[in-house]
């Protein structure tokens, strides 16, 4: 199936994917005198006195705005904001269907950290939280905390979080399904941007043995060359052998390879070096680190990819739409690291994994409230 | 019929008036792989590659922000963002039903001109047009001048441009149907915020004889104390009697009265001073400047008011659909004066007016059309 085609064709007859629509009548003046002007003019003076009624008497307390500067988009790099829309639009088609979540895609012209945080204040009154997404690190981690600090409403980022939080759930049932001891395995994760520190950071609270994190240039050690202060601050928690060298270096003798990078950068012959049985989850979207296929051939025991259209999609769309429905009907206002841990417990023991499924489909009608559940 | 519980509890009832859904469908895991990864990808490479393609392959082609900062809400005054939504939303009703348009309301929280401005440029790749929208003068002026410069959509202010627009083709088919001359009228403008500036701007286009504003502090003239910039220049081209006094001083003798200020600044005797069957518009939201019944009664020719529930509504809902379809239809980036003259006889010459229909209904199925149509 040729889903590039498809979806091409799909977005130009549709003209993209989303509309904004009226909840309420609109037939007759009685019916305007009513959404509109005078009956309008008390709604906005209760809110005016009390403006907590700000989530009875608006949409707000449904609306998350998805923020992104276009500066990484899926795994494509930095397309820019107009090309980041038909990423955002899925989003927003996504959160509506699964989450009942009304969503405004926000695709803006500027990559400055302070504009980005003093865009995201602006729009606070506006909605019920904001989703961060597709901004590239190092920018995106101050961004996030910042945003956790100075707003009243909540703010997750996708590719941070959303991603460490389906990860971890994902290697749970890895090893349930082959009978591996999550503690004793060897992880190498490709990618040390949004999405690479965050699931190191979050495996690190689960007490992995050995955690390595490569990047473009290779495998990250305490004192190397060309880090940001984020990649200074993991290099200090992982790689407890201190290895150097390439990602192919690290690979061997691993259990497991987690890949938030590029296309295609893993081979047969990396797979056949990495321990027995190894867990290979390549999540580089669209294209993954290596082909489902070509890793199965070269041993893999357990193979997951960030897409549709592959068994174990491993991608942070089965978990976002549950966590903003969460955030705001349990009126959460951070995510902490153990409602974090939570959450992928809850996501992996919903199931019974096996080596194919060893995550609920994204259309499992109680994914979203086993999440919403998970963070009661 | 009390419009204001009503809404209240329909605003309760629904929380709320929009919600943001998918126009495609999202039920299998072939759905999925067509609207978000992997085939999305391919949708985000070609608007990379070709940025003109944002218009075929997203909404953004028909997508509208709605920016406020709840400065200046309805006549309401100054009541921040949160309490302007409810009007924000019921302008994307509006929007959605009278021209099949997709409306974000964006209710921030700055009242800086600058930071509007800003912010207005940072969403710019998301939307075809921008609508400003209950923005204070003289604010509103400077960021709408500044954004018709930079932005490359096309902004515009309702309050501004749209209520002038409607004002013009009330005040046609007033004359039309009650056989006065356009140019000799002697015209008040009770108001010299955005709306009150723009409408006597328009005014003056079609070389009426005699117009004076007055705001608060009483008529403007030449020389007066506490006169904004704009205040100070149309102070120039206005009142060429260098009438001095309060508005009762202004609309003795006077034959139109437009109101874009307070309720109840005009009462029966201020009316029956005016020349014989005067025309009263006394637009001032939700509560007009005199009730339709005591001008009336008080020897009014034609009333018009805001209000969806009285005869003769002259609201800017009426246009700002149809300017909107115009605009992005036709490719027209900014509006001129001409354009909205064109407007307002289009509107006026598309119904045989009568005292008390002296513009057509907001429900005329051809009133969007009719615009459209005269923005070609």
């Amino acid at each position: 199936m040729d889903y590039n085609k498809k979806a091409l064709a799909l977005h130009k007859k549709h003209k993209g994917k989303i509309e904004i629509v009226s909840k309420v009548p609109l037939k007759s003046k009685h019916d305007l005198a009513t959404i509109y002007t005078p009956g309008v003019g008390a709604v906005s003076m209760a809110i005016y006195k009390d403006k907590k009624k700000t989530w009875q008497l608006t949409n707000r307390g449904n609306q998350v705005a998805i923020v992104t500067d276009g500066s990484s988009v899926l795994g494509l790099g930095n397309l820019g904001p107009e090309a980041a829309m038909p990423v955002m639009e899925g989003k927003v088609v996504i959160f509506k269907k699964f989450a009942n979540i009304d969503a405004v895609p926000l695709c803006v012209n500027t990559t400055d950290t302070e504009e980005i945080i003093k865009f995201c204040r602006q729009i606070e009154p506006s909605f019920a939280g904001i989703n961060l997404e597709d901004i590239s690190a190092p920018r995106c981690f101050e961004i996030l905390e910042r945003l956790e600090k100075e707003l009243s409403i909540p703010v997750f980022h996708d590719d941070q979080d959303g991603t460490a939080i389906i990860v971890l759930a994902a290697l749970i049932n890895a090893c349930r399904a082959s009978n591996k001891a999550m503690k004793e395995l060897k992880i190498v994760i490709s990618g040390a941007g949004s999405a690479g520190i965050a699931i190191a950071k979050l495996l690190l609270s689960q007490k992995i043995a050995d955690i390595i994190l490569a990047d473009s240039r290779g495998i990250i050690y305490q004192g190397r060359q060309n880090l940001n202060s984020v990649k200074i601050s993991i290099s200090k928690k992982t790689n407890k052998r201190k290895l150097k060298g390439m990602l192919a270096d690290a690979l061997a003798g691993a259990d497991v390879f987690i890949g938030v990078s590029k296309p295609n950068l893993v081979n047969e012959k990396m797979v056949k070096s990495m321990n027995k049985n190894p867990i290979i989850f390549a999540m580089a979207n669209p294209v993954p680190e290596i082909m489902p296929k070509i890793a199965l051939k070269a041993g893999a025991c357990i193979v997951g990819t960030g897409r549709s259209d592959f068994p174990n999609q491993i991608n942070n769309a089965l978990v976002f739409p549950g966590i903003f429905r969460g955030l705001i009907d349990n009126g959460i206002k951070n995510i902490t690291e153990k409602m974090k841990i939570s959450i992928s417990l809850a996501i992996a023991y919903s199931i019974k994994p096996a080596k194919n499924k060893i995550l609920p489909s994204i259309f499992s009608k109680k994914i979203v409230k086993v999440i919403v559940k998970s963070l009661k």
